[in-house]
């Protein structure tokens, strides 16, 4: 029978993270990985097979980092786990563990619409073979519809259109695309780099059906409307992959995922989860968090692999930080949208600058970067932000998230000291955050003393 | 006479910050900037006036800022400060303040070497009319000498070899290129480019005089080579223009410049100081710093015009945080270096990493991106960073410079809630910050116990 030290079951950002940190901070202990994957996808690469990318094989995560990191491999599908004799029952096998890390993420929601069980409907199932088949009936395909206009709806349709002459149409439930990650005007700002590209988007729409003869040829919308598809690709959530854990008597959270307390362990004090498939809470207020991300997971899986056997770290709760890219414009958030601080019963400030990114604004590479900030209008401390800009915005979200998780207050940001170069940023004098925080303080002391 | 509640003395980054920034916190108060300069450089853009910009007049700070924050315009020179009387005396005659920024600058030192009076030798004026001149001269000349290799000598040379077939030399009396900015492997990376570029580097050489007839035509060095130069450019530091504060008897501090306390108030209660013109701090340790920054300006600026009328803000201390571009390839720090961690008496660990910035790495617009973190090995507080990638290095190192300001520990980074995306960063298993932290962790387990 095999045993390790440590076992992970799952082979994803969580696992592979989890594994390597439980190998880098105990270097003493075996670590070994159960994926039942034969290649494992890069999660947030999914939608560029399709374009950029184009192939589901240049988006693995390389094997190389487990090795690296002298982590041993089990393909095999883990069907049980045995607490009392502290075994993990799998395809191949027994396997005895010390400490158990779950990390068996997360699955797409189907949402319970009539004709969706037809051949040219796809979710996103992070699986190499599914995904080469949906690639091979794109080609060909003419009217693709994506329903759900989240993130992975958006960055598919968007990099399916790069592939040819198609007719490609978003459909979203909700007033607009990307409603749940960024504030309206954010949004409508992405929609409109859609549209300009040729991608029709319908929002506040629901779909009332597909139609087709086993394939499917048309969606019905629930306003009568039905738009011709040959391929049909569900962007609906996801769901905790919670079943291994939930049938070992894990107990299980309010959100339908595995339990864990601030340093990831399960109600077993010798098994932890991280990733997709376990409970969050929200760094603010602390209620449960639904949010599903890599990063979230690789965070989650650095406080898991380093605290197996002994705690050394807690989670503070999930911030909440992505990025969103189409061509050469891209959004960011770190922390709570207005919308969503409002929604929390936050009384919260928000402050918008932009401005070129360049100085002089003519240096080469340059385009205008938005940000907004959030603040608690009593306390002033930042609930978090949003940009827009060029590639950058990805980094310079993370600025701002480094704000967020250290509870900066405006003043703090209107003080930041940071690097300005005429080539790579703004100009010091008009830095985005800290135009933000002082305009925000503006308005704050009209509102509140505090500040 | 001209009277003002807040008068601000130079129209730089420091003085327009200030101006704007008293505006904003006080807006029932006049503020007028008074300025010898009919046009204002961009101090960080001047190196681009002859290459990628093309002209100083392309490179201005635009006077609009201040008009849209109704801060009053004087161009006159200021010539002394009644102090008793509350009065700025001018070459446009007096003006009245209830409160004086002074905002003075810095001005180029020039080095004490035979010749050096010579025409065709020039400084890095911050002066319109100079650096056209400057600018003429360069576009016929063939032989071109930079002589110190640090921010200002290094782009310089990379502009200029933009403009055509010349020979450009940089002659560096340490042992490395930017040797004050960046540990060695950093320093030889930007060497490195320059090489490839076509400049010829002379490191551990000095200057022993300069030959010509009224015109340069070479430079001597100590080495007993002579180089020939239709042009020679001075990058060799520059000094504090705190004549202004001094001959009003204002304390001047121990490295010449005007002394401040951490409100940036100076001896006399009713004068603030800040930017070049102003004694700094560091934020290691407290000692005296001598750095020199528009984006260092802008932050005493922020605190000065805040604490006019009553103090918010006080200065922790200068980070020191910077950038350099030589095309695609980018620099950055935050905090110390390794090399000015331990010449500060620091137990510092570094770790290093380097990956893609982008997950698969086959996105476009990807480069390979280089972390190196300092931190200090018995409180595992981070002291500094290094990057070094493409333009997206100016806004990491940003957000390195939170984590330093808020005195994050290895762990804190380690557990960093950061963004990611496939089009825009390193991949949330690998990203740079988090995985430098893991290991100088690892490092530090076996120095020290209390990480």
């Amino acid at each position: 029978m095999k045993t390790a030290d440590v076992v992970v079951v799952g082979g994803s950002a969580a696992g592979v993270t989890a594994a390597i940190t439980a190998r880098r901070h105990y270097p003493g202990k075996s670590v070994l990985l159960v994926r039942k994957e034969t290649q494992v996808l890069i999660p947030c690469g999914i939608p560029y097979i399709c374009g950029t990318v184009g192939s589901p094989d240049k988006n693995l995560i390389p094997d190389g980092v487990l090795e690296k990191e002298q982590v041993e491999l089990l393909v095999a599908e883990a069907t049980a786990i045995d607490r009392e004799r502290k075994r993990l029952i799998t395809t191949s096998g027994e396997v005895g563990y010390d400490r158990l890390i779950v990390a068996t993420g997360s699955h797409p929601v189907t949402p319970l619409i009539p004709g969706v069980e037809m051949d040219g409907v796809f979710t996103i199932l992070k699986d190499v073979d599914y995904l080469r088949r949906m690639q091979v009936l794109l080609k060909t395909a003419r009217d693709i519809v994506v329903v759900g206009g989240g993130f992975i709806g958006i960055e598919f349709a968007d990099e399916i259109r790069k592939t040819g002459e198609k007719t490609i149409t978003i459909v979203e439930i909700a007033p607009h695309c990307l409603s749940l990650s960024y504030d309206e005007e954010f949004c409508v700002e992405a929609e409109q780099v859609l549209q300009s590209n040729g991608i029709r988007i319908l929002n506040a729409t629901k779909v009332a059906g597909f139609v087709g003869d086993g394939h499917v040829t048309g969606v019905k919308l629930s306003n009568g409307e039905t738009l011709k598809a040959d391929v049909v690709i569900l962007g609906t959530g996801s769901k905790a992959s919670a079943e291994l854990g939930k049938a070992a008597g894990l107990r299980i959270g309010a959100t339908g995922a595995i339990d864990v307390d601030r340093t990831m362990r399960t109600s077993d004090k010798h098994i932890f989860a991280c990733g997709d498939c376990a409970e969050k809470v929200s760094f603010f207020g602390g209620g449960h968090s639904t949010l599903k991300l890599a990063s979230i997971a690789t965070l989650e899986a650095r406080i898991a692999g380093a605290n197996i056997f002994g705690i050394t770290r807690e989670n503070p709760g999930t911030v909440g930080v992505w990025s969103t890219a189409l061509g050469d414009f891209a959004l960011g958030t770190a922390g709570l949208t207005e919308t969503m601080a409002k929604a929390c019963g936050y009384d919260a400030v928000a402050a918008t600058v932009e401005g070129p990114n360049r100085h002089p604004a003519g240096m080469p590479g340059g385009a205008k970067t938005k940000v907004k900030l959030v603040f608690e209008s009593n306390s002033c401390v930042l609930l978090g932000g949003q940009v827009r800009g060029n590639a950058v915005a990805g980094e310079i979200i993370n600025t701002i998230s480094a704000c967020v998780q250290k509870r900066m207050t405006a003043d703090d940001i209107a003080t930041f000291q940071m690097g300005t170069h005429p080539a790579l940023t703004a100009s010091p004098i008009a830095y985005p955050l800290v135009n933000a925080a002082e305009l925000a303080i503006n308005k704050m002391r009209f509102s509140s003393p505090a500040c």
